[in-house]
């Protein structure tokens, strides 16, 4: 009972050329039609889906077995192509013009009742659908999911084979190092009491494949990142990594320009124009708001602090004699009612501002907002012309500390003008980052790992704000593809960096005394990048959610719902391992056990 | 300083036709020849090497610079390609008829002096390889191995993508699954107490793929065991797994049969035949005394029973008055003397054996043994007929219980007859395994995954040690590639399967529950396999231990000389788990401590 008994074609290649042959397929009840007589079949497989249609009173057939079959059965046919009577032809579907006259019929494996509906237009909860997910990737949309990662997979592996990059494969059960989430912990049963940590990335061991000669190197990596999950994460992901030596940032750009075309070209058979548009991160936050702004729509943020400059309006005067700012979006034609206004304003407080003020631009160009009363002929006019404002715009402007300014207009300005779904792809690249970025106390901190070249030391130690690293993102419409850097080389320059970012000599010495060793035995320049491949498939496939184009992910709680992982262990495996639960643990357990037999 | 200005050519491309070009090269210096004047360096970079010229004198060369070069250093130079002086060729060398005269010169990244000399014929501590990976990697030998397998997998997807599989990703933070060896847990933060598994293979999710409709699966999947480590296991390695639907044993062999023949082809520039040879492993084991039998010499197993049947002999006769066997094997011209002999006598008793006779014939036709004079005509005609032994020939025979004789024989055999390195290649399919195998105490125990399709049901449950299972490894040159089975795709075979395996029904449901139900809805009919390419790179490569083609691998202890892991965690990592370190193991931290301190 082989392929080449069981199935000779592909439901979904057969066409009016076909008509006249035998064929044997195999493969899905996608739906039926039964009314007693003659049922009709959409036998669905890998290939698509063909009508087949069997006489229940035909010779060979069980007019039993044939109206037994449900939705889903796994069965296996034979019959002769024919086309479809005139009229009943579906021009819907590329096997639309045939039909199969079935007269050999084997159910390979019959099916319950599905617990949900194969249809791509029903809502179904996720966890249910991950719960049954091999259910789930029978649905059209997610198979096709399947079949646009592997492309796109298959595409990455062929520039960068073009390229002359060498795949390797680095190592998972590795050293805890340092990035900016927590590792993944395992075990150690040879030696209990030590663990070994899942690899975030695979960052020192290309720089060590670089140190090795390999001066071309690509992987795609499997990371792992214990950290809270949202729409756009999970503990798992997948990344196309890679890393060249004698390099520099522009070689990896155009890498990088050359993968994400071709991938583009691959999925969506369009090829987007190069050079990739270029920003820098401080004027990406000046005119965006934010380090990975979407250029699909312009609503650019505007310094009108100037405008404001001997104001009267008392909220734009004090924040502008505290060293604040004043700038504004013109958010276009909203057309929104008094309540929609407020409910920007609502938003804005939401994000953090102490206010926000509208402006709607009426048809004669007077300007309506509660604040119109207090700004002077100048004012107004600097601001239609600073913002381009025509009749019909709304204005929203905002005065306070300027990041504040820029994130809280930022957002808006991403509520207001970001196109859904994804038919339009806007690439850009992000360069010239900070060395350090403001942390959630204000206190400066490093806004990349320790291994990443800063332009210039001196800066970095004596002007740290100021500081500017060899560090680039690629953007694609608002969402961080990835990132890179050029890396440090140079072992002194490695260890200075060390302590500016506050390691001691000590903990540098424990924690990376070997790989600055390693740099010490002629290691060539070299710089590298990263690319989200979740993220990128789920973008050039407009789906929501990376959990769409990952086979089987985890839930927001970081569950399988099919398999029951994570799950508890013998205590028996533990010892193994040097290990036990906490009191804590076992004493929770407890409780929960006693509540629920008492109930 | 990017590419594009440090190299604009491979060192190992220069050849006769570069002459009079100007280049710009960036590399290792891997040989230097510095009597104080003209100072000759062999520039190594990942395409090869070449001869580079530097005069110290010369305008733009700093004699310091040039006469401070030393081995290892990374530099940039430029220069012009010149043909060798006649008769300073090196026809050994690829560039061997050019040089370059240098005439700029930067030394990118100086180098220590290096542990260990970067030489092919030097041998090193492999812990100390390992402890400077990044150098040992810049050897010719493990720069080709790294090369090798990234073109063997590259193959292996040219290949699975020509067939029509589609590369798919399945999960690595799994549910503890049942496969031979112990899983590698890793606690969850998210739900303290609870454990994922990192799998040992993709077996359950590439079959819950099959009944989602993906009918063709692969992927090179890094999988994990924690198991001690021997030459040919490490706790994480590589496998080619693939999955069909709608498939049989025949098709999954089809499969492996190009697949194997392209790696070769690809590896070592020759077709194997196809079809490969097929074993049953009945077979295998009479006639090689294992189910990997290296099939590059014969020297095969012979039953002698009959021969013996009615001996005075009576070691012989015992043990076929009791069930057991006499077999031998014709090891050929050993030209062994009297202690080589004992020797094997020896060795045979190392593996288990009572004893061991040996009989070499003699230039007419005698027999000299030990035992020679226990043999009548009769025996003395037979053994000698049945051996097709000749004058010089050694004749090998043990008698005892059947499976200890073939296992005794079959390690004498490889020790006798196998050749060194794996120049030639003998590929071969074992088929038609046993349901179960003896375990260590008799007892029979499952010989595989219990997903593993049974030929029959029924035999499998009345005659346990008879029964066959559809499954089958690839074997190359003595060494097991990888094995795959058809798959139970019956929910009802599945469940009674569990059952004879010795599952209990509750047990059955906790662990296998999920996939029980998964099974009932339309599950295709469905065979895999996977195959070890670490294991298969290294035998192509002629390496004798997978660590050489695994770019960073651990030592036999588990360990990574170079990072230092496994290591110790602080408690308040652990903590966040719900886990604690045992107190038996931190008492023997402090005793470790106060021994150590206390010296």
């Amino acid at each position: 009972m082989g392929a080449r008994t069981l199935k000779d074609r592909g439901a979904g290649s057969l066409r009016r050329e076909d008509v006249g042959a035998r064929v044997r397929l195999a493969g899905w009840v996608a739906r039926r039609r039964d009314h007693g007589g003659i049922v009709f079949v959409d036998l669905r497989d890998h290939t698509g889906v063909v009508q087949i249609v069997l006489d229940p009173d035909a010779e060979g057939l069980s007019a039993e077995v044939v109206h037994g079959l449900r939705a889903e059965y796994c069965i296996a046919v034979a019959g002769g192509v024919r086309a479809r009577p005139e009229g009943t032809e579906n021009p819907d579907l590329a096997t639309g013009a045939v039909e199969v006259a079935v007269d050999e019929l084997e159910v390979l494996s019959p099916a319950d009742p599905l617990p949900f509906q194969l249809d791509d237009r029903v809502e179904v909860d996720e966890v249910r659908r991950l719960q049954y997910r091999y259910l789930d990737l029978r649905r059209p949309r997610m198979a096709e999911n399947l079949v646009a990662r592997a492309r796109a997979i298959r595409t990455m592996r062929r520039v960068m084979d073009e390229l002359g990059f060498l795949e390797i494969e680095t190592p998972t059960l590795i050293a805890s190092t340092p990035e900016g989430a927590r590792d993944f912990l395992v075990p150690s049963r040879l030696q209990p009491g030590h663990f070994y940590a899942l690899p975030q990335s695979p960052q020192l061991f290309k720089q060590l494949l670089m140190i090795g000669g390999v001066e071309r190197y690509y992987q795609v990596a499997r990371c792992w990142r214990d950290e809270d999950l949202r729409a756009d994460r999970q503990f798992e992901f997948t990344q196309l990594d890679f890393e060249g030596a004698f390099w520099d940032q522009e070689d990896v750009l155009e890498v990088l320009e050359e993968l994400a075309v071709a991938v583009t070209e691959e999925l969506r058979g369009v090829t987007p124009r190069r050079p990739f548009p270029r920003l820098s991160f401080h004027e990406a936050l000046e005119r965006y708001g934010t380090d990975k702004p979407d250029l699909r729509f312009g609503m650019e943020i505007t310094d009108l602090s100037d405008v404001f400059a001997g104001t009267g309006f008392r909220a734009f005067a004090e924040v502008l004699a505290a060293g604040g700012t004043v700038r504004g979006i013109n958010a276009g034609a909203l057309g929104l009612a008094r309540s929609g206004l407020d409910g920007l304003v609502e938003r804005a407080r939401a994000l953090g501002a102490k206010g926000l003020v509208w402006i709607v631009v009426e048809d004669h160009g007077e300007l309506r907002s509660p604040v119109a009363k207090f700004l002077d002929d100048d004012e107004r006019a600097g601001l239609v012309a600073r913002l381009g404002a025509e009749p019909g715009d709304t204005l929203l402007l905002m005065a306070d500390e300027r990041l504040l300014v820029l994130e809280v207009l930022g957002r808006l300005r991403l509520d207001l003008g970001r196109p859904e779904g994804h038919d339009e792809l806007a690439y850009l690249f992000v360069v010239d980052y900070p060395v350090f970025e403001p942390g959630d106390d204000g206190q400066l901190v490093p806004a990349h790992h320790p291994f990443t070249a800063p332009v210039d030391v001196e800066t970095m130690r004596r002007n740290p704000a100021e500081a500017l690293a060899k560090a680039y993102d690629l953007v694609l419409n608002g969402t961080e593809l990835g990132s890179g850097s050029v890396r440090i080389h140079d072992p002194a320059v490695q260890a200075e960096v060390l302590e500016i970012l506050g390691f001691a000599p000590e903990e540098a010495e424990r924690r990376f005394g070997w790989f600055l060793e390693a740099l010490r035995y002629g290691t060539p320049p070299h710089a590298g990048f990263a690319v989200g491949i979740d993220r990128f498939v789920s973008i050039l496939r407009n789906e929501p959610n990376i959990r769409e184009i990952i086979p089987f992910p985890k839930t927001q709680s970081g569950q399988d719902p099919l398999t029951g992982s994570p799950s508890r262990v013998s205590d028996a495996q533990l010892a193994e391992l040097g290990i036990a639960l906490r009191p804590e643990v076992l004493a929770r357990w407890a409780e929960e056990a006693e509540g629920s037999s008492g109930e």
